[in-house]
């Protein structure tokens, strides 16, 4: 518990060894993540997600800046496996990340972008949770959004950055209908190409087809705990029109711009209820995972291994129903 | 049922009805799929994945046509956004797409690839189930390889084809290492290109560092029961040395090489025992899954309402952590 007392005062060190104990799934990191859990909810947590190529790293860099020049503090997590943060480096970029790394009220994290989805999105909420008890102003998660891990960062931020560039191509055109949905702010970087004027163009024409409570299903899709549960009084009434940003992260044409944005979104995310109604079902969605964890856990202690092997032979080769299996391992464990 | 009959007496209409049943969770899908079952395992399943770009889906076309040579009859199921069966078409891909659709020995069936990453993948596998059932000697499984969804075409095909591209660019080589590990069969499509042998010798690189044996654990992370009761006698002493192949999609150069390899495969995969491997790893993925769905429901159907949206606002306010307000719901319902 050393550790996590030296991490509330302010430790780097000491953060940088519970993320490790988190991202390792140590032992330790369980009882660190309970007694850092009633520190949380300070940080304003900024989700930045994009194809690659779209100058997303960068961008994170200046809004860093910024963010500073303004005097809050900023941890990043990045989980793209093409951001100079998590080694997918090009060498212009590792020289821009030095602009930050003299800077105490700045902490960077990269994380592993391998293995099972959920494994990875669970690691980064408890990560981000981690970074948000030490009292960072805002947590930035930056992630590249050419899967569906761009569901997985509309679940964990609070403000979702969807960073587009000029000229990527029909083919990267076309993961824009699922991306869009999940934006609060769409960012056209790279502003100084001449085609910016038509990805904005494009980008208005999608937004206005968009249908904003397809995503509220998509987002929340695994939840049935929030089916069954969302706390009364959480609706809202105002609602958020996405605005569209041309950024220039180079030159940093924009920049402010879009900081200011960002601190709207914050604003207006407080003052609707909007805020606490994500959180509500983020943390629905939380205990729902963690319950199907336990609950498979438990079953499982209850099983007959030969048994439940010679079902699982049974159903590879067509004689049981997986269904059936299913019924017959629920019945054992009444 | 008579919907299930017609399907297994080869008519394409009941096919489609029962398809778009599924897709729309509609409550005969249930009752289908369990007719269908015992009717499946005869079709060999063949996953390419691949970056936008890359020409996956006119040599999906070109395999398509050299299977049909040999008389085996195709399924195609395509979650691609960028496929040009999944109408994130470009005009060229449709007029190629043509070639296919006269011949009654091909189906081709597009998937829509929003919503949940879970949803997509279990209705999918539910899909490519009733292809199977429905027939065909093989079917092919069509996804974009850029976000996680590779994970699952792995989880989900037998012979696992990754195809490549000259020159998309230092961004799209970062997805590489974690793409590269699924792949059975390795393709550089577009080998006209110069840059072909480039392509070539970096993937070659790449494979001699790749280490096997964390793929398995990328690829079955989530299953509790895996690593509770995989079926004893499945293990295997032949290994799959991955090829390399370079075909032209558009001339047709390569198809004929990459077309014996995937038959090659397909017999290794029978006669090492690995084909049931991979099989008794997917039934237990699909027990562990549908478990807990049970689990869950099971769980709601025995907790107050009131009482679950009261600690799901003390979670958001920090007074009860997550792993508690568990504990709680577990303790309420044992």
């Amino acid at each position: 518990m050393t550790l996590v007392k030296e991490l509330l005062s302010g430790s780097k060190r000491a953060l940088a060894r519970v993320i490790s104990q988190v991202e390792n799934d140590a032992p330790a990191a369980h009882e660190a993540l309970a007694a850092l859990f009633p520190h949380t909810g300070h940080a304003h947590l900024v989700g930045v997600t994009g194809a690659p190529g779209t100058g997303k790293s960068t961008l994170v860099n200046c809004l860093t800046m910024a963010f500073r020049e303004r005097g809050d503090s900023v941890g990043i997590v990045a989980i793209d496996p093409t951001s100079p943060y998590s080694g997918g480096a090009i060498l212009g970029d590792r020289i821009r990340m030095r602009d930050l790394s003299g800077d105490s009220g700045v902490f960077i994290r990269s994380m592993a972008s391998r293995g099972s989805l959920g494994g990875i999105a669970r690691k980064t909420a408890d990560v981000v949770k981690v970074m948000d008890a030490a009292g960072f102003d805002i947590v930035v998660i930056e992630t590249v959004g050419a899967g569906q891990s761009e569901i997985e960062i509309a679940r964990l931020a609070q403000t979702v950055l969807v960073v587009e560039a000029p000229g990527l191509g029909d083919d990267i055109q076309a993961f824009k209908a699922g991306i869009l949905e999940i934006a609060d702010i769409l960012v056209v970087n790279k502003a100084d190409d001449p085609r910016a004027g038509n990805t904005e163009r494009a980008l208005k024409g999608m937004l206005e087809l968009a249908d904003g409570r397809h995503v509220e299903q998509m987002i929340w899709h695994h939840g049935m705990l929030i089916a069954a549960a969302m706390p009364a009084g959480s609706s809202t009434d105002e609602s958020w029109q996405v605005p569209i940003h041309l950024t220039n992260a180079i030159s940093g044409d924009g920049v402010t711009a879009l900081v200011n944005e960002i601190y709207n979104h914050r604003a207006y995310l407080n003052e609707s209820g909007e805020l606490s109604r994500r959180t509500y079902a983020r943390v629905a969605a939380e205990l729902d995972l963690q319950l199907r964890e336990h609950l498979m856990r438990r079953l499982l202690k209850g099983v007959d291994i030969e048994r439940l092997q010679s079902l699982i032979v049974e159903v590879a080769s067509r004689r049981t129903a997986p269904h059936q299996a299913v019924e017959t391992l629920l019945d054992h464990c009444e």
